[in-house]
């Protein structure tokens, strides 16, 4: 069976019991009930994830930097050439990119992997090649790839997601990079949450008035190209990309082996969309990073229902914002496992 | 001469060139400009705070939990009885609060200070006994402390800030402890920012409808007395706390050695309000480590002009907020100290 379907087909329902075993734990630490505020609540979550109570530390950690490039930029939707998407992965593999800083303060290793750079890329112990296809076709002119290319993008996600887990990974962070990409994944969010293009639409890098109307009308065109799509595989090959497709994967491989994925940004936040519109069980294992400045991010969470756990404006990517979430949800762990009990520490509860 | 005039007499501006430095440097590093938002913010103001760039990274890092008790409690204002400063103060020692989780956590030391608890205290060697008075006075009957006893608290602060420094500490976090203390901090809140008592008494720990009520007459009836109050250090003495005039005292030990000084919720809130009443340059020094879901916290914040690093409606206080955002300002300086520029990586900048 392929990695994808495999994983699919083992997504379960987070615990409810371990869930609602955290809650009770929660109100018996030595602290007012709830004053952790959202904190509590990841704690639940992780519970849920894991199955018991306290929950695993998110920890070891990693972040999938999938790569990927955009026919889509022929249309001049981003002032950057398309050659900065490799020149970016030899970034990441020399350890010098935000993500790679970010990574390693956090405690979390980088894997990059080619999933459709159209550049060659030199081998290197970080990067993995997996490459379905040199780029995607240009969404403006017709399907950015074949149903095929999408499943196989699909599959080197979840592939990553099962072989990291096996190794013992305990939290999957997102990341992502490929000039050009937050097109298509304006065009993924607007599909799937119903909002206009103009709603969705952002300055991804940072572009000019006049790009961003002619970005606005090409994820318009491809939204209405797409409008009677209803497979979200289909919809990833019409209007998507190829790392936006094996992130959904990896997040779906997350769930199948029942860890955390964090998720980061806007690219992340269409890839999950695709994800739960796929299997909608996978949404009990998502965590938001942060959220981007990028409206389409916003659109995303809502849908999603959820909170970022970081909110400072960044709009970088490649996993950034996922990395500086990380020790946040790491904190709501240790919270359930590491704090003392009333009864424990010989404190008075309150009077009411 | 007192730690406190000591350290009041050394407080300079920021550095406006090192400032002006990190933000060329920001735009040199192989990422979109200003694509990290106000992570780059942070990392701009540690450059200033540092004198240089890259800034030293915010680390070893203490926080300094001062404790204190409250006779305004004598009104009904808290459900939890006094003995519990006390209780958690040993909770502290021992390693099973909240903070002690979320401190370890972050690699940040716990120095829990006496400045002001009833009950008397077991020896232990992460708590520094500087016993001002046991609890204030109620300040629903009268001044809390006397003018001298505020300038001892102060003092408190700033000896243990200079300590710190002295001993290679890069980063100073608040923390407090002090059943009661929301009140005097609304109080104060409202007494330096000019708002309605209604408009920054928050529920604390958690109280009912019929507590909060009682609790913002006692708040408007402080401030009222207070009105005539214009020096600073009074305005502590008549209305404040132990602990918040030793965590003002901390605030301006931390600017006197050049050190950020990372801000829990509402009671440091308070007193860093307190803190730039006295010496405005003070504020250059601050972060805010998180937004408390007390109305008072924003109130303060929106004064301070400051931002929160985290926003996840904590209301716990003990400096845990503060330590979850450690991590963020860290990540702001590894961020300057670390990428690699577009030069360095062989990366093309955009074509505009």
């Amino acid at each position: 069976m392929p990695a994808f379907d495999e994983a699919a087909s083992r997504v379960g329902p987070p615990d409810a019991a371990a869930a609602e075993e955290a809650r009770r734990r929660h109100d018996r630490l030595t602290k007012p009930a709830g004053s952790l505020g959202r904190l509590e609540d990841a704690g639940v979550r992780l519970c849920a994830i894991a199955g018991f109570c306290p929950p695993p530390v998110p920890q070891p950690a990693a972040v999938g930097v999938f790569a990927g490039d955009h026919g889509v930029l022929a249309e001049g939707v981003s002032p950057w050439p398309q050659e900065v998407t490799a020149q970016m992965v030899a970034n990441f593999c020399a350890g010098g990119a935000a993500v790679n800083v970010l990574a390693a303060h956090v405690g979390a290793d980088v894997i990059v992997v080619d999933v459709g750079v159209a550049g060659d890329l030199p081998a290197h112990p970080r990067l993995r090649s997996a490459k379905v296809r040199r780029g995607t076709a240009n969404l403006a002119d017709g399907p950015a790839m074949t149903l095929s290319e999408a499943r196989q993008a699909l599959d080197v996600g979840a592939q990553l997601a099962a072989g990291l887990a096996e190794s013992g990974t305990r939290c999957l962070l997102t990341g992502d990079m490929g000039i050009g990409n937050t097109t298509p994944s304006a065009a993924l969010i607007a599909a799937l949450t119903g909002r206009a293009a103009l709603e969705v639409t952002g300055r991804g890098t940072g572009i000019d008035d006049e790009r961003w109307a002619v970005k606005v009308r090409v994820v318009e065109s491809a939204v209405s190209r797409a409008g009677d799509v209803t497979d979200p595989v289909e919809l990833l090959a019409t209007i998507g990309g190829l790392e936006i497709a094996a992130l959904a994967g990896f997040v779906i491989g997350g769930a199948a082996a029942r860890l955390p994925v964090l998720l980061d940004g806007v690219i992340a936040g269409a890839a999950a969309l695709v994800a739960t519109a796929i299997l909608p069980e996978c949404a009990g294992y998502l965590f938001a990073g942060h959220r981007s400045t990028e409206p389409g991010a916003t659109a995303a969470l809502d849908h999603l229902e959820l909170k970022p756990l970081i909110d400072l404006d960044l709009r970088l990517g490649e996993g950034t914002g996922a990395c500086l979430a990380l020790p946040v949800l790491q904190g709501a762990a240790k919270i359930l496992r590491d704090m003392a009990t009333f009864e424990s520490a010989g404190v008075t509860e309150d009077h009411g």
